[in-house]
């Protein structure tokens, strides 16, 4: 824990004078004053994490976190756990969602094992950082013991260190993990106190019965292991997942090395409300980069006041919905950059 | 109006059988059916459009059309008129938004003087297609002649043949032209039937009075014009203007040339209530790339049967949110294009 504890120290508040010199410099771009909306507010936000009025972005890297959950048994997915390790294969060849969308956006991905419940081959591009073969049932007591807990966010964190040397100008969380969103929403219960049925979606595509069925094995979840929403690491431990931890590491980390986070949906929501509960600190580091169908995740932004940028609808994790986010936040501060202003341009100005 | 008749005569449905071999593919590819919203939606669309189950986008232009509006007198803008040519010559050389957003996306830009209300110097990037030096003041008579009307759509429709032969997969519509929301609500409450005040925004910036002042100038302009709302040419040249035509111009071309029509905000959304009140046949090649803060842009979307891609609290036009939109659409069919499907990746369906 005094890993975690050193980054927690190290993370520093908003440079309020790269903010205020980058606004300034908004108000003097060639256009109406506010014109670019959300692009403006963002551009500014990173200026202020990265302490530069004209902040640059050319190094972006998404972690993509992978891990296995004991719940999955209990029938809360619509697809079963060998799923997750043969996600992380197509993620290795290239032919998920997330390397598509990253490529797009010309972003490193980094692929990790957290907790897959299945040995995977070594591969030069698989961070192994298996906590344990998936958590346990949490239907029947923890998903896994505190060590565990604070073990997954410390992986995080290191995920996160091995890639500063390359440079990391901003970087984007996603998961994957066949059944995370019991997880997810038992933790969005917990930590924002909100009731199981409004936090509870259907995960890639449960039905109505099935999606009933979720809601009834997360208020089980909760009863048998009645996590304290004031101990952010007992909630992990009791009722979380070892991606959940290590996305809440790398949440942590990226605050306290200055580089903007762009948050992906339900899952990396729910790893940031538990970084946000070690840390409030956190919380202005944080961009939401979409509002995912997953009905929970509504309640999680809601919980750390985020608006988020995109709403597609989209349900898929993997981070694909913080690749788009990287985009935009990358148009913001290209905008604040190289847009000439009233003065360079010779345009007038509001009569 | 042979030209634009011709144009429209050429205007075919969507490929259904393209559509159908990629929606098959999508529900193919490795991640849960439905799960990329939006995204997935986007891509059969597009390869309806194109006739290719698996259409691919390498060129991409945004149409920038400029013109002034005689109506602008009547004190219903911010700024004064003398910014349109000064923002075609930051257009120009390259220090505006849509030329920071189209080189984030790769996009080709093409500045058309439609209409400006000065005479600009010739530059080998600026498009020559001038109707006539600005609108005239439509709170005192019609904007344009109808035969100007038909011109500036021809010029649209020219600016798109002029690009073919360099190739265009999709096209942006942009505009600029100080006053041109207020066309853009009388054309909106014309065509639309909608009140003038539910229609009436504040443009790049005014203040309370200013926009009670706007609807009152939009409400004499369509009581002296009394627009005919079935005779699309006599809406634009009552109470249009020319880049709105021209911009009518384009989206008809781009139907015509099968090549996804990606519209801006509120200006470019009154040329496409133009555009299908000419053709109703253009709809299905139309794809909404943002909601615009303008508060008539909503009515114009409900009327066009649109839901935006994105939600930023944008209102600088210029083509800025389609720019952006090209991006969106690129992912799109870059995700039917080069994800792995279950089969090829070797990964379980669902249980």
């Amino acid at each position: 824990m005094e890993r975690i504890n050193h980054i927690i120290a190290g993370i520093k508040p908003l440079d309020e004078s790269a903010m205020g010199e980058a606004r300034m410099r908004q108000d003097n771009l060639t256009k109406p004053q506010g014109s670019l909306g959300q692009l403006e507010a963002i551009s500014i936000q990173v200026a202020g994490i990265k302490g530069s009025p004209r902040p640059r972005i050319s190094h972006k890297v998404i972690f993509v976190l992978a891990g296995d959950h004991g719940v999955a048994k209990e029938g809360v997915s619509a697809y079963p756990s060998e799923v997750t390790p043969q996600m992380v294969s197509n993620f290795l060849r290239g032919g998920a969602g997330i390397n598509v969308l990253a490529r797009h956006v010309g972003s490193r991905v980094v692929i990790a094992d957290m907790g897959v419940a299945s040995v995977l081959e070594p591969h030069p591009d698989l961070k192994a950082k298996k906590v344990a073969m998936g958590t346990r049932n949490m239907a029947k007591g923890p998903a896994m013991s505190r060590e565990q807990a604070i073990r997954s966010i410390e992986a995080g964190i290191e995920l996160v260190e091995e890639e500063l040397p390359k440079e990391v100008d901003i970087l984007g969380t996603g998961d994957m993990g066949i059944g995370n969103t019991t997880p997810s929403s038992a933790i969005t219960a917990a930590i924002t106190g909100a009731d199981v049925a409004t936090v509870t979606g259907r995960g890639t595509g449960l039905d109505d019965e099935g999606q009933r069925r979720k809601v009834g094995v997360i208020e089980k979840v909760l009863e048998i292991n009645q996590p304290d929403p004031k101990d952010a690491i007992e909630v992990l431990s009791k009722v979380g997942g070892f991606e959940i931890g290590g996305i809440a590491g790398v949440i942590l980390a990226g605050a306290r090395y200055r580089i903007p986070v762009v948050i992906d949906g339900f899952i990396s929501g729910a790893a940031a409300l538990v970084a946000t509960s070690l840390s409030p600190a956190v919380k202005p580091h944080l961009i939401a980069s979409h509002q995912s169908v997953e009905q929970g995740h509504r309640i999680v932004l809601k919980h750390l006041g985020l608006k988020p940028l995109l709403n597609l609808d989209l349900r898929l994790g993997e981070g694909t919905g913080a690749a788009l986010g990287i985009f935009l936040v990358e148009a913001s501060v290209k905008i604040l950059d190289e847009m000439a202003t009233f003065a360079d341009a010779g345009v007038s100005k509001k009569i």
